[in-house]
This record gives structure tokens, sequence and C-alpha cells, in this order.
């Protein structure tokens, strides 16, 4: 059956087109700098916000209205797996990602969830036979499910730790069926509540212990996508111990792991750890951990994780010039990580959103592309840094100098001819790019 | 002598200019609803941070480059008048804003700063003749000084009281003198660092007997201005008793002085309430209250008033939208609450920041616009509350009702037909309009 | 049956028992000040937090392990109310506060609804007969049901308000026939997802209108219990009404309402609001609002309501301090809106949760009394505003001066000789006496 | 000439002392667990929160009142020194701290500094003859100046960049001049104030190159003292380096400096970073990294660096905890990195502040004793981690599994048994032992 009635496929119809149902601003075939568009942005859509998700708060019950609501178990997954495709074709969308329990409810043991797994990754297959979606990544949901109350890999029960292991195990067996792109790590509920009552020592080991193993196990299957942690620092934890990616590179290096990850990057998880979006998406970059992004926004003034659909222009930007300057994504995407908040509940909402978010990082990658053409941020920095060029500033960046060497030409220093930091004309630079991205 | 040396008067040359001394959006003779640019946004210089601030933080010595820095005293004064007024004349601005410490020097006592004040008041005068700029509002830094350490009109020392009423008193005779629209209270100490060694009740009711002060004695001379209150929740004191513009607007109805003041509403002090910007001045708006804004923006990742420029266009079409709502600004303005970073320590930073901010609060206007000639919002809201325009809810509205009657209307519902709040497409239809105001 | 088999009644046992299920603080008999640890307490149990909160946060499912969970609908509900008698016995607090749906199930409409209210009401008179427990407040859940989407006396829908209306008018009904000392209202979508679809001035007149027929409707039934406002900032809504009781203060003025309520403040909900748990008592205290307070704790470095059971002696101190200044809470109390952490998930946790709370504010009682009998924060005030009880102090404070006097006086001051605010010699000291209190 | 006249030598009188010029808790002779208060807790007064600042804040001048106000240059360097080591007498305090320009004014040119630093340090040589205290750490301020106003060892600019280095050498000269225990890195500046005119890698890169120079001429001149990061996540700098402990570890991994620096941790710079105190602490402890303790604390609804002397008993348990967990603090000590309010402004403010703040660790380090003597958390942590110590829990810590035998075990899994995480009864029992610590 068809589950979006009465919409047609989203097509690009210009900026100043009022039909709600079409692209202004993205335009997939629309090449920037010799790629398409779609080929630049690799747009995902989270299974988990826009088939699973009913709307529900702490302090409120599901609100969601949805073509599927009267089902249950296997029927309500296979008519989920049906709506998704029609999804991904209306929406015109290249990838989707989820969770285990996204697609398939649990059964009542380990191995009835995994023939639950197996009949919807099937049907999932052969969607995928008709469909240009890809699966960018996928992933197990270690944190929904009491048996995760003290954590996964870091819970204080070894049987947990195991179950964990064998659901990692099937998630990327899954993977290697669907030609996943990426597998990627989440530690909702690896971190802890209280340290008054935690081994943080042993927790830390045994996450990486785990890791190692799953990264194992990958290669004797021959799984051959990215490995991706995504970093969030509290929520549903107290403290996460994947805080954010400087926090997550610390571990990586001392569990000797750094060289099988890299990062997925949430812009409201940045930002919640104190961090902006870029910022993080720049730490990992010239680490050369930038994995795959998490598309949405958080609310300022909100200090729990909001998942919005991506809006701000400016972040957008900011986000594309730092992909940009990675080179691109790679094997990674941008996800749409985000929910249609509680009172948006009809199911054209979903593409009013998603078509929102997908304007949004098209203006971005716009915008940035030509910030980049006209080396406008480039040349700002290569003049700022102007003295470790040539003399002392040379030797220092190539290691030619000491403090003995350093002291003897401080003693000359009479007068240092500093440059203003120009913070105000760059963002007025960068609103006269963007008002005039469009303007042609 | 000149200040601003090589710098021409800033005009408007487009959207498309590459010269970073122009106005790329804001055209101060472009006529917007019938009204110039200029006479609607009403612009203001910040004297304190354009003229006196001096780039010092908690953890840094000053660092800004100014051309009177060699200057002391009175005669520092008097070269800073002499900058001002070439600088608004440069920047084409139509108004400026003072504290009385920042025109004049301090005595050794009462008398002695009156003096000095008297002195350069009468420059200014002068200064004003000869130019379109216009007192917006002047007000007293009773803040600074250390006998302020335990507030002002809400000190614990009945002296200090006295000596901020003096203060007060000689601000509205300088208002008077000069024109001023508007006369600000802003009450950095008038609050509390703990409440273990305060007496809450006291130190309001000393607050709402000097306002009460203030506005018979603006009355007996005849100063017929607007009186703003400026909220802020917190910095310098732990807590401030103007917390937002709801806290004062309780305190102005139990002290029975809301009749006398309206608001100052500055954006950053808004976020450090927990608040959007549009958020204050919407409530203002609605209580009739709204007087004049401090046109800046903070930074949501940092917990202190960082009084930045203004460039997030989100923001500064929400504000002008709420502004052109209230009819506009009547006396009041907007005023550049806002100073540059201690990196952008040249005198060309002035010119490029308030260029940013000019360029940004034109933007919005122009987007508030043309929101609002295409009733954008506002067929959202009527169609979203349209059950109130008859039946139950006109009977609402009309307060023909009782909880008898409603519950018997209730137990008549079989289902209630909700629509979507439809955020994400009311965000990206916003976006689409930012992105063509210019595009023309 | 018995729900809590093999735990005694808690009792007293001192500061040294080592036996988990014991007060070591909380001695119900002793007296303090002339009234029982019980009398000037008065705690009450949360019927949510304790009996129907399964432990799901938005990324789990329900962790809690209770003795009803194979019940279903009215077996359910009647379970819960043999537990919670159970409950109060054994934990022998005075009081108990429920929302509707949490003693009974909603119907298929709101007859159904009621007649299931009618059934457990009626179980509850029958226990209470048997109890010393008595009912502090019930309210009106007006928030969880999806129909609440977008609020319920500020709804955009006319018959989302008439049918809040009829459940607050229920609740009024179901408070008389129960002795409810207290009618609370927590606007949890009182407030806006986003200001872009929102017309709040509709919104608030429709909130003052409903507040003054719940009013009336009381009258009209001779239910005569205090009316109270419980304040929060946000969560669930982005902007909830009652932001704070500063703001609600507001609120009551401009709709005539602030001699119908006072409030029901929630240390959590204050610090979310940016205050003290003991600003927000305080504020309310010298305005004669404080009418009862939700005892619980937030977590500072998390940006939700945690609703963490109170631990924090300091905190419990100086909130004891401003009940005690209030002259106790008449006829409010302390409730514990405060759950279990989800890893808490026994039977057991709730008892110890419970004895927890219960010694932390005896030990703010003792501590705060002490403080009071030594006058110790009385002296500090006293002392620091003396200059207001004589001279030019005592003319200000009695409205005995103007701008000219107070010019004229601060002409002649020439040294203001202030006194140190103490504030770590204060803190000091508070430490001391908490030290000390059970020391004898 | 003597500088707290008037006050005595502070001496330990015990719980019940009413005088506010002695300690009630801190009693330097007693021993806890073999060794001496005064052993373990290794105080430090910090010069310049002492004896240089002067109580401004960014919205007000200085209000401190001192015998040493007249004075200016090298005669306010030494009358400072002179009033240290009679405070240190006075307050008992064993150790000291500085900055470069806290003990000697700059000079006009770096020789003319250091010929300052020179005098002052042999001064203070002289001094320590006579005095127990001794240099628990010194460092050089390289973010008040100017020429810092873009980072110090991140500076764009690479004379910055030499005269940093010139700045740390002398600092290491002086260090092991004076037999300083550690040497401290506080990089407020290294750090940025926006991404978008800022060479990441650059200055990351060049701050490991200047971290690799001072350790090797501290080896070069045979200063063995700790090498010690403070870290801090931002303010001065919108976004700093050195964020939290985690990051500066992915730091010195990445440089490869893990095994030549450790951590001084600030309670204030933990929760400004999302994290508790001892969260930072427990880090840094258990990658055998904690160095040094900054003793202070912040205010949870601030969002700046509040720096208050340390009164909250329950931070300084657990900050004890781990520090007795640690095996002590070695070389390292607790360095009251606090600041008296500017409202407590009097130099008896100055012993009232250092009382309650000694006070307050000693408290906390006797509670911790006790609760590792009963083994009160080692045994919650114990039984919680138990199935660790055998079977599957025994093979996946001593890495003999993976995840085919995981998974095998998981298909067997029926039910997992876990126990609650019991974390409000040991919060309860943490109060108990609090208040029972003194009660004898
Ligand atoms: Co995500
Ligand atoms: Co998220
Ligand atoms: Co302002
Ligand atoms: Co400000
Ligand atoms: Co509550
Ligand atoms: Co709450
Ligand atoms: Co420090
Ligand atoms: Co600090």
């Amino acid at each position: 059956m068809a589950h979006f009635t009465g919409i047609e496929k989203i097509k690009f119809e210009g900026a100043s087109s009022k039909n709600p149902f079409a692209f202004k601003f993205y335009n997939p075939e629309e090449k920037i700098n010799g790629k398409t568009m779609e080929e630049t942005l690799r747009y995902a859509v989270s299974y988990w916000h826009t088939f699973t998700m009913d709307g529900s708060d702490p302090f409120g019950a599901g609100s969601m209205v949805r073509t599927w609501d009267h089902l249950k178990g296997m029927d309500l997954a296979k008519a989920r797996v049906e709506a998704s495709f029609e999804f991904y074709e209306k929406m015109d969308v290249p990838f989707f990602c989820f969770h285990d329990v996204d697609i398939a409810p649990e059964g009542s043991n380990l191995r009835e969830s995994n023939k639950n797994l197996d009949e919807i990754v099937g049907m999932i297959k052969e969607y995928m036979k008709d469909s240009k979606a890809k699966l960018l990544w996928n992933t197990a949901n270690n944190f929904t499910h009491p048996r995760f109350v003290h954590g996964a890999a870091t819970s204080s029960h070894a049987d947990v730790f195991a179950y964990s292991a064998a659901k990692v195990k099937k998630g990327l067996e899954i993977g290697k069926e669907l030609g996943a792109e990426n597998y990627v790590f989440w530690g909702g509920r690896e971190g802890y509540e209280t340290l008054l009552n935690t081994d943080m020592k042993l927790e830390l080991d045994n996450l990486g212990r785990f890791y190692h193993m799953a990264a194992d196990y990958a290669k004797e299957i021959g799984f051959d996508a990215q490995f991706l942690i995504e970093p969030k620092p509290k929520e549903p934890s107290t403290h996460q111990y994947d805080y954010d990616v400087a926090t997550a590179h610390a571990f990586l290096q001392s569990y000797k792991l750094d060289d099988k990850f890299k990062f997925n990057i949430e812009a409201n998880h940045a930002t919640l750890a104190g961090h902006t979006f870029e910022h993080e998406l720049h730490y990992a970059r010239i680490n050369n951990m930038l994995g795959s992004v998490d598309a949405n926004q958080g609310d300022p003034l909100l200090g729990w994780d909001t998942d919005e659909f991506p809006t701000d222009l400016w972040s957008t930007t900011l986000a594309m010039y730092e992909i940009l300057q990675n080179g691109g994504l790679g094997r990674g995407g941008l996800n749409f990580d985000a929910k249609v908040r509680r009172g948006s509940f009809e199911q054209d909402d979903l593409f009013h959103a998603h078509i929102a978010g997908m304007d949004a990082f098209a203006v971005g990658l716009k915008v940035a592309q030509q910030l980049i053409d006209d080396k406008v941020l480039e040349n700002v920095v290569s003049n700022r840094y102007e003295t470790y060029t040539n003399g002392i500033g040379l030797d220092i960046v190539n290691g030619n100098t000491d403090f003995h060497q350093l002291e003897d030409y401080a003693f000359g220093i009479t007068d240092i001819k500093q440059q203003s930091g120009r913070l105000e004309q760059i963002k007025a630079t960068i609103n006269q790019y963007l008002l005039q991205a469009f303007a042609k």
C-alpha cells in the first residue's frame, strides 16, 4: 500500500517556488566544484526518527499520526519497511541508517530477535534492488532495553557485556549483508549515573576490549565499513565516556584503537558538550578522523538533545566549509538524526522537515564553496600566520630552535606588530556571501 | 584633530560591494513601508564600548589602540567627544548613548564630578549643533566605583543610596539639557552576591522608592523622556533584581510603577536569562512596554555577557518582526551595546563592527517587512487559533462561560481535530525569505 | 496483599544506626521550637514517582520492578492504591499528592474517565479512614495525553481548553471529597514550542480566564484549599509561561489573581530557571505567597529536570531557614516530587530514597532552627543595614525624602564607611552549625 | 612592617569554637591514617588572589583595601613579599604559588622584567630561610599583557611564541632557584576566539613543540619538578585547547608528551567543562596523571570562573576520596586558587576565607578516610562488579574471549539478575558519615 498518498516525488523548483513540497535550494544534479550536490551531500534518512519515533517525551504520550499506527510486531515492521522505501524515493535521498530494534521487534530471546532481524533484512535487501537508496550505516541499539540499565559494553554485569557483543556481532553481519558503508557506535549508556558506585577503569578497559573484538570480527567476516564513534557528553547517562571528539580521541589512543575508528559527529551533541558543530568537525578533520555527520541542530537555550532538523544557515555553511576542506565525507554522509517536533505530528511534516534540512545544507554547500573559491578564509589565515613562514617563525615550525635561541631572540624584540583578528569584518563578509548565494 | 583619518563617510554600495568601508544592505534613505531605514532603525552608538572600552577582560589588560590613548583626565574626555562626533558623522548614525562616567572623569567629590560633567555636556551640546546625532538616552553608571560594591539604590548603606540619587538627579538634568529621548536604568549591582547577608525586602522597597523619586524629579524639571529599565539576570551581581522583563514587570506592578516605565531590551541579557531575544521583545510588546533595544548578541556557549556586534540574521529578522509589529520603536532606538572583540583592537574595527551590525538589522528589517506584507506568520496564527472565533471558543474569549458549561461541552467531544504546528515548514519559509531578500 | 513484604515501619534509630531501613535524623516526635518534626515538615509522597513511574527515559524503556507490574487498567489502579497506603504507613508519612491520571486510567471518553476516578477516589477515601495519611494536594494531568500537544488552557484549540476545564473541575471536586489542603496547577504545556506560530497574548488571556473560572468553581462548591501555581521554566515546553515565581507573580498581578494564588516551589525548577531553591522560596515568602514545596534536587551539570531525592544538606538547611522564617508551611507541605534513579529499580529503593530525603530535610530543620535561635544571619543582616535605622537612611525608608535632599546630603559625603559582606565567614559558620547539629 | 596587625597565628580550637580566627576542623598535627593533616593536605596560598588581586570585575573597579595600596613598582612588590610571609606564618600554610608577574612588575623590556624578578626572587629566597613555607609551584603569566592578545605558544605571531618561551625559561630557572615542587602551565589564551581566523593545526603543533622545549630545558638545568597542565574549557578564550583533562590527555598522547606531564586540576574549571570536580580527579588518577589541585569552587548558576573559596563539604569529601585513593598528592598540593568576593574587601576576609577552605578540606579528609576505613564505597563497587571475577566475566577481563564465544554465551542467557545501583542509599550513607565525623 502507499503511505504517503498525494505526495509526488520532491523536485527542485528554485528559490522562488511557493510549493511546500519542493526543494528551493537543493538541486541534486547541480554541480558544485565538479560534483553533483547529491554526490557531495550524501543525505541519509534516520529510520528511528522517521519511521518509529512516536513523538512521546518525558511528560507526554506519542502524538504522531502514521498510516502504520494500527499494526503490531512483524506486521508493523514490514509496513515500516514499505513506507521507508516509498519515502526515500519520494524524498529522493540516496541513503538511510538504522538501529537493529528500529527495523525489527525484539523477540523473547536473542535467537528470536535475530530471526526477526533476518526476515526484515531480507525484505530490505529486496527493496534495495529497486531503489537507489543505500545503507549509509547501521548500529545496535544497546541502550533502550532495561538490560542496559547500567550500560552495555561498560555494564557492571558481564552477561550484559556478552549480550551487547552478540548484538553488535549481528549488526556487523547485517551491515555486510546490506553493503553498509559505515558502522556506528553511540554509547548512550556507556558512562555512569554516579561515580560513587562505578569502577570507571574497569568499564573503560572493557569498552576498549569490546571495540577491539568488534574490529576483529568485522575483519574476520570481510566487512570493511568505516567504524565510527559518535560522541555525546550526557543524556541518558549523567556522564558519557565518549564525551566529545577529543575525549574519545584520548580513549582511542590509550587503547590503541585510533587507527581503527573515525567519528560520526552530531551537531546537537557538539553543542551539549560546549563546542560548536564546526569545532568538532574541525578537530576530527585535522586528526584525519572525520567519518560522517549526524545533521541536526539543538536549541541553545535547552539543556537536552532536541535533535531538530537543521535550518541554521550559518551553521550549515561552517559545517560544509569543514567538510569541503576535508575533501568531502568519503564513505560518510549527512544523516538527518533529527525528528519533527511533537507538535508536527502529520506525515506531511516528515517531508517538510527533510526539505528544510536538505535545502539548508545545500545552501551551506554553495556558500562554503564560494568562500573557498574566493579564498576568503584561506587568505585571512595565511596572512595572519605569515610570521611562521620565515625567520624565527620558520625555525619554530621546523623544530630548529630551543629556549636558548628563543630567549636571545626575545631579548631583541622591541615591539611586536600584531594584526587585528578582524572577527566582525569576517562575519559580515560571510553574511554577504550567504545573502548573495542565490541572488543571481 | 581627526581621529579616523583615511576613512570617509560610510555609504551604501549594495550587496555586491567589496569595499569593507561601505554598507551592503543598510541604505539609510531606502523606504520600507513608507519610512526610511534610518527612521525605522534609529541606530545609536554606545559611547562606552566605542570610545572608552579598552579591551581588558578578567585575565588581560587593555589591547585597544586609540588616537586618544596618550591623554588623561579632562583632556582625554574632550578628545573622546571630538572623536565621537567624527565617528557619528562618518558612520552616519543618528543617535548616541552614554553613562555619566563615560563622558567625564569623576572628581574627588560629587561637586567636582558634576563640574566635569557640566563642562563636557556643554561641549557635547556645541557639537550637536553641527551634527545630526541626537542623544537616544543617557544613564548613570552606579556600578563601577567601589562605593557601589554592595549596590546603589539597593545598597546596604544609606549614604550610597543618597549618592546614587544625586547621580541620577544629575543624569536627568543632563538628559533634559541635551534633549534625550529616553533615560535608562540598568541595575548591575541592584541585586545580591548572596542571600545569606541580604535583606531583599528592604532592598526592593528602597529600589521602588528610588524609582518613584526619579520619576517625580523628572516631572518636576519637565524632562519628559521615556523611563526604561534594562533587565539582566546576573553579572556582575550573582543575582540581579531586574532578572528579565517578566521579573521587572512583577516589580513594577508591585510598586505601582508600571505606568511610568518601559523596557530597554538587550539581546545578550535575554539569552543569559534563558530566553530568546524575540521572547523578551514580544513579552514587552504585548504589555505595551517595549521602549528601546540594546542591539547586540551573545555566544550561546559562553555564560557571560559578550556584547558582540549583532550578525545573526535569523535573530535580527525576528527582532525586527517584533519591532514592526509594535509599530516601530517610537522614541526608542537600536543602540549597539556591543564591543569589538579584544583581538579586534584597531580603530578600523569600530567601523567594520558597526557596518556589520547596521547591515544585519537592515537585512532583518527587510525580511520582516516582507513576512508581514505577505502575512506569512499572521496567516499561520489566524489559522491555528481559528476555533476561538466562534462557538465555545468565542464564549471563552468573551468570558461568557464557566466550568459547568465547559464540562457539558467536553462531555460531547468525541474527537478533537488538531493541526500540526508546522514548525519545520515555517522555518524553511523564513530561510527562503531571507535568502531572497536581496536577490532581485 | 502486601507489596512491601519484609519491610517494617521505618523508625528513628539515631545518627549512628547502620540499619538502612531506619531514620538517622528524622525523628517525627522530636520537638523543635515547640512543634514536632512531623508537624513542621509535613512530608508527602508523590503518587506518580512512587507508584506509577516506570523508570523510562527518552532513550530507554521502563526498568522498575514492582509487585503490580502484571496488572492492567482498574486492577492496576486498585493495586497501586493498596500499595500506596501500605507505603505511607511503613514510611510514616502524613501526606500524599496525586494527578488524576496517576490514580485511575483514562477511559475512552471523559465520562468514562470520571467514572474510573470516582471508583478509585471512593477506595482512597475508605483507606484514608484507617490511615493517618491525608491528601496534601491533587492536580489534573493536562499534559500527557496527545490532546494537550499544543497546551491545555493555552491550547490553540478551544475544545482542548474545554476539556482541560472539565478535568480541573473534576479535580476540584475530588480535592473537596478527599479533604485536600491545596490544589496545584503545573502548566507543563502552558507555554510554547515556538513563538513563530503562537498568539501569546491570547494564550495568556485564556490562562487568566481559566484560573478565574477555577477559583470561582472552587468557591461555588465550598472547596477552600489553597490554590498553588508551580513554576517551571521549560520542559516539556520550549518556554513555559510560569517560568519562575517572579514571572508567575507578574502574570497573577496582571490578571488580578494575586490574592487567589500562592506558589508550590520545586527546587529543581528553581535551578533550571537560573535561581537557587532558597531564592524562589525567599521571593515567594516576602510576597506572602509561599504555599508549598516540591522537595527534590537537580543535577547542576544536567539541563533537564532530574527530580532527584534531596540529599544536599546545604540546600535543605537554607530551604528550611526560609520555611521557618515564613512561620512554617501553613497548609502546604514538603512533597517529594522526586524519583529514584533508573538504576535504583528495586522496591527497596523507594524506602531508601524517602529515608534519604526525610533525613536530609530533618537535618536542614535542625540546623536552620539553631541558626535562628542564635540569630546568626539575623545579626549579620541587622548589622549590615544599620544605616537605615536613623538619619538619612530612616528618611529613605519612611519615604520622607526626595532627590533634592538626597543630593544635598551627598554633597556632604566625604567618605562612606562600608562593611565587608563577610560571605566566606558566614559560609564557614553555617558549615560549623551543620557539622555540630548532631554532635551532642 | 606588619601587615596583619592584631591577628595572631591561627590555631586549631575545635568544632565548637566561636573564634572567627581559629580553625574548627583543620588540626595540622592530627594524624589521619598515619600522616598529619598538614602532610596530607599540603595547603598552598595563591599569591595572585591573596596579594595582588584588587577585587575588580568587568563592571567594577577594585574594592580591596590593603596595607600596600599606597605603593607602586618594586616597592609594592617588596611590600607584598613581606606581607605574604607574614600571612603564610599566621595562616600556618606550608606552601605558596605564584606567576612571574604576581611577584615583580614587568619592566619596559624582557631584560628589565627579568632583573626585577631576580631581585624579588632573591628576597623571597631570603624570607624562605626563616619560614616553613615552600614553593609548591610557579608559572608564567602569558595571558595578561596585550602581546598575548592572540595567544602565547599558540599565538599567530612568531615573536610572541619566542617571548613566551623566554618567560617560561625564566620561570623554570626561578622554580629551580626556589626549589619548586612543580611547574604549571595554564593556557588561558592558548585557544581561539573564533575558528574563522584560526589555523588550529599549526597552533596545536606549536604548542606541542613549546612543551617539548620546556621539558628539555628543565632537564638541561636539572630542574626536576613535576610538569603540570591545568585544563580549563574557556574564559578568557572562547575555546581553550586544554578544555578538560581528557582533551589535554588526547593532546599529550598525540604529541608524545604524556610521560612528561601530569595535571593540575581546578574544581571550578571542571564544572565549567561540564564535569564534577571528582570526575576530573578520577580520570587523572586512573591514568596516573593526578599531579596537583587548585582547590576552589564555582557557582553552578554562573557561567564564569568565580574561583570561590571551597566550602561545599560534599565536594571536598569526594575530592579527598580521590586524593586518598591516589595515595595522596605526592609532590602536588591543595592550592587555594580562590579569591575573596568583591564584597569581602577587608584584610580580615583573607583569613576568614582561608580558614573556611582549610576547614572544608580537613572535613573532607576526615570523612573520606572513614569511608575508606569502613570500605563503604569499595564494598559497593566490588559487589556490583562481582560477575567480572569469574566465568565469562573473567574471560572478558582477561582478554580470553571473542564475539563468537560471547554470542554463544548470550544465546544461553535467559534472565540477567541485575542489582540496583542504590544511589539514594549511598548518598544518605555519605551524609551520615559527614554528620558524624566530628560528633565524638
Ligand atoms: Co546522532
Ligand atoms: Co542527538
Ligand atoms: Co545593555
Ligand atoms: Co550586555
Ligand atoms: Co514538581
Ligand atoms: Co521537576
Ligand atoms: Co587554577
Ligand atoms: Co579558576
